[in-house]
């Protein structure tokens, strides 16, 4: 049995990592801890583990953590993860960071992006991107993944194929996403996302300036062999999980069809078990993932316009952050990729 | 690997079961079936299916289901289950009804709800009442399982310790349930439940006349050891899954403290793997239990007016529903009961 | 032109005394504060004013309020009133105080189910309870009116027939009452009301210890001639707006009809112009009554246990507080009861 | 007093007209009517008019509908005011057509969208199309008013001033637009929006192919001088009411400002009492206009893509459909402008 950690455990992110894991077969949660001032029982804050898990979340202690620990998830605030990932890497054990720390190869994207500079860019070198449909080999060996994020992980599913495939201009792609209010977190308690202030509505954010807007850039650019910029605009929608995004892009050459297109997602995506390509005119629905780790991608050509429509649908806390967090996981620990992963979306 | 079947797979409850067996490692699904003109693809009608079922729903035919299963679930409209279930029981197949069919021991009781007279009630006799709180050991030796009402589980489940305990008056119940609108099934496509009419809106509907009031007062009448009626109150509420019960009684006696019923209920229930007691002053929410098979209860002694308020919460399409139906066929074919069963709560 | 002040003008109460008070043709808004540290444009807070109102929100400061105002709705905290609406009463204003410090008659309840004595026993004296429907008259002629609370509206209106006309037993009362959010008010930013753990799910709180219990049994106890006590449970739903209050008694002697029972609400209400008493077997539905001054009863005679279900609906913003608030102060000013109400629900 | 007529009272646009109209000072509702076998009390069908509305809804007569308007709103079933309005137009009334048969110029673009040929070609001659915003003088003049489409008011409203001002290249428009569902009207009861299917999820429908589309390039092609073509994809969100549309362009030059841009949409939109532009990095939020004829828009310029983002909001069944008919009716009528229309949204 591999031994597992949790720093981290009591946001939605951790939640729902604890919710999938307990039904590993191949894993013990050894370590669950947050930055408490005394433990608690986890199904005091987390009631839906009320019968399923009778286990303590402790007061974080490094010392602890590394002897318990043969992996270890990081599942705590911006900038926790570069301070304290080393120790974790040092004492051997492996770590899937959630947060944004290792995501941007660039020290100085993080720190224009971020507001601050990089604590540990030595360790930017090591980290892998944790998108197993793109880097399935190299997060086997890795030791330090970097937890892709939830809007990232829609956009670049969507995109892939466009921009390996050369489909698209890479300088025409716009991204609009609809994001359920989980994605803002546990603790980001404010009138913001007070249920009646959302509850009823639909309001975009951070139009153009969303911090997952270098994170997109910079895999669409790997995958397209050249810098590009994409213009990103997030939004809230009042339910609880879900990501759906529509990305645009102008197709280069004319005479493609959404029937090829189909047929190019399905080879680009053969091997990978989470996501499906929609045949032709159906549209995915977010509903149609909840709660599990799949991902659905719909197409439609427009040869009015000559552009393209790339629809994905995630839950955000499961592809889009835990789900996949644990396909990491599966995959540095030499498990079966679906372990713990295969049970279809809560639906409806 | 025992072959299940299943009549009716299309429904809510027909996909729930399908959702929960794709993952029990003991089953193997061998039919699927439902009232259709042709087979279709089950995943073309429940998205939540692609990539992890790639199954057809065949057209529904006896001969087929009796050849190819060992136990079959039964998720039709009313009325159907007494017409054809004789048939599998005199092939040998064990059969798991989800409909109201056997439900009643009286036929007359029957008649004088539904409208219409029974076609078999010879099968009433074999039938078991399928809530594995009360009858574990009965549904183990069942042929036929009559799975319970989603309301009615809550409520018994909510009540039956008081009454066992006699701590309530019989006579002085009130239940007041609110459950989301998938318990009006797939097939009920009607303005009722057309969502600009539902959504931000409460209502009650078929008060004092709901179906399920004569299964809620055969069961609490056996445990209370006498005939007794409830006034049971359901309300629709703009939420997918989920019953909060409501229920009241008067106390017999004095003295009664909250304490003191968390203790009894404790002791009560204290071989069901998927009831928990919570503590005095904590209140059961519907989201806790979302998507799974456990059931939550809080309760509350009202000295000032000297009674007792007992809540209980579950998935109507879970334990409600297909989540118990699974448990019966776990306890039916020897699997231990929570087999496929024990993943908690989606939450949030 | 009455000039009208609002203290406490950027909560929900506020914030709909404005909406409702911005097409009133007789009075003018003449002075509109909160505790701030410096003055807002109310739209850049209540954002459904951009277009409709150019006004400011002034920090408040009570001797510009006495000179500008002739009637003073209170909004503010419970405990605020108490201490500050002498002050205006002194200066001749009259005041509509949406908070409970004037709606208990007994200072002695008071102090027992708010924790702490009450200021101003004398200005008890005083306020008239301001329920149009029951005390028309004593309103018009009141210097300071205790505007109800949100639940009692719904659930004296809901009973105050059935014990006027002694047709339920007063010991026998239960109510069950599932409020939309907005009710927790616009400060209560905390985890209880985060979007996510709400959204898709349902509560009950505060059961059998809510504040607002006092207030209905003085009400109910005036109406019944008698003191009583009831039973009282607030339940969460995941609407922003509504109240649907679901009352439960014992019905003295034997052979009541529904169709008496409404006979007998619709002579009570004959008067009140914004109560409709439904046509038996149709019930309530919250949207019906969103965004208005509406209240809508139905009623059920449940033979079989002898107990009778009346149901009320109201929005718990409108007729719930500031709808029930202006109306009030339409009485108050002599002007014709519905002005500035008269308005449907926002359906659907 | 101007006589109205509307023919079509029981779909959501026609509910949406009787409630802003029983506020209308100038005017007598005096003829409501659908296509039914027999009268109903319109207060049967739409709840929120009880207490509010004593009127039937009558068998529809033309000869009825004649003798009793001055006016008359259409909101029938596509194609039926093609055949119908003439006899309205001969008898001298005027009409307001709520479908979308007058719309379109171009009978030929109305063939190919809407699959059938236009039955009176002439009377699109004499059709203004109705939004106030772009043709108020027009309107005032016209006998025949083709009421704009949902989401065409909102990209409209949004972009005129792009293309006006040739800001954006007309080749580079993308619209991305978040409908709630009372948009697929009252009559659309199919599985599609019933409550389960909807609620907690988000997708999108006729991507490329909507039928708003043409409409939306014709009004944008006459602003810009010259025919344009635009890439428009609706999704259904699980709200009531409220379309926000996220509107992309290509900025033509270099150097635009957000603060700039805000200025020209103020200047361009200074006579329209029902638009608010908002300050830069404030984005509108559909809530904020529930149940109200305004619209807000907020604007943002990526200087990162050289793109123009312009967010508007607009309640579909207000300022997207029967609030802008009424509007409408107060131009033909001589009223001003914002008679029964100011009132604020519903907040929260």
């Amino acid at each position: 049995m591999v031994r597992v950690g949790i720093v981290g455990a009591l946001g939605y992110g951790g939640a729902e990592l604890v919710r999938i894991l307990v039904r590993h077969p191949e894993i013990e949660l050894a370590y669950l801890s947050s930055e408490l001032e005394k433990p608690v029982r986890m199904s005091d804050l987390l009631p839906n583990l009320r019968g399923a898990l009778d286990a303590e979340c402790e007061v974080y202690d490094p010392k602890v953590a590394v002897e318990r620990c043969d992996v270890v998830f990081i599942g705590q605030h911006p900038g926790w993860a570069m301070k304290h990932a080393g120790r974790f890497l040092k004492a051997g054990l492996r770590v899937i960071d959630l947060s944004a720390d290792f995501r941007l190869r660039s020290p100085g994207e993080y720190e224009k992006w971020y507001g601050t500079p990089h604590d540990s860019p030595d360790l930017i070198e090591q980290a892998v991107y944790g998108l197993p449909e793109l880097y399935r080999d190299a997060i086997a060996d890795a030791r330090l993944v970097a937890n892709p994020g939830c809007y990232p992980t829609g956009a670049i599913l969507a995109l892939a194929p466009l921009l390996k495939e050369k489909v698209v201009d890479p300088d025409t792609i716009v991204i609009d996403s609809k994001s359920g209010v989980s994605g803002a977190g546990r603790s980001s308690v404010r009138l913001d996302f007070h249920f009646p202030e959302l509850n009823e509505s639909v309001r975009a954010y951070n139009v153009g300036v969303h911090k997952h807007t270098p994170e997109i850039e910079q895999e669409l650019g790997r995958i397209a062999g050249r810098p590009l910029t994409v213009l990103f605009t997030p939004h809230l929608i009042p339910v609880n999980r879900g990501i759906l995004t529509t990305a645009y892009g102008g197709l280069l050459g004319s005479g493609w069809t959404t029937d090829e297109l189909v047929r190019r997602y399905r080879d680009f995506y053969h091997r990978a078990r989470f996501v499906s390509i929609l045949d032709p005119e159906v549209y995915p629905v977010t509903k149609s993932v909840l709660g599990s780790n799949y991902c659905q991608i719909g197409l439609k050509v427009d040869e009015r316009t000559n552009r393209v429509v790339a629809l994905s649908v995630i839950d955000n806390l499961g592809k889009g952050m835990s789900g996949t967090a644990v396909q990491n996981m599966n995959l540095m620990c030499g498990f079966p990729e679906e372990t713990a992963l295969d049970q279809p979306g809560v639906f409806p």
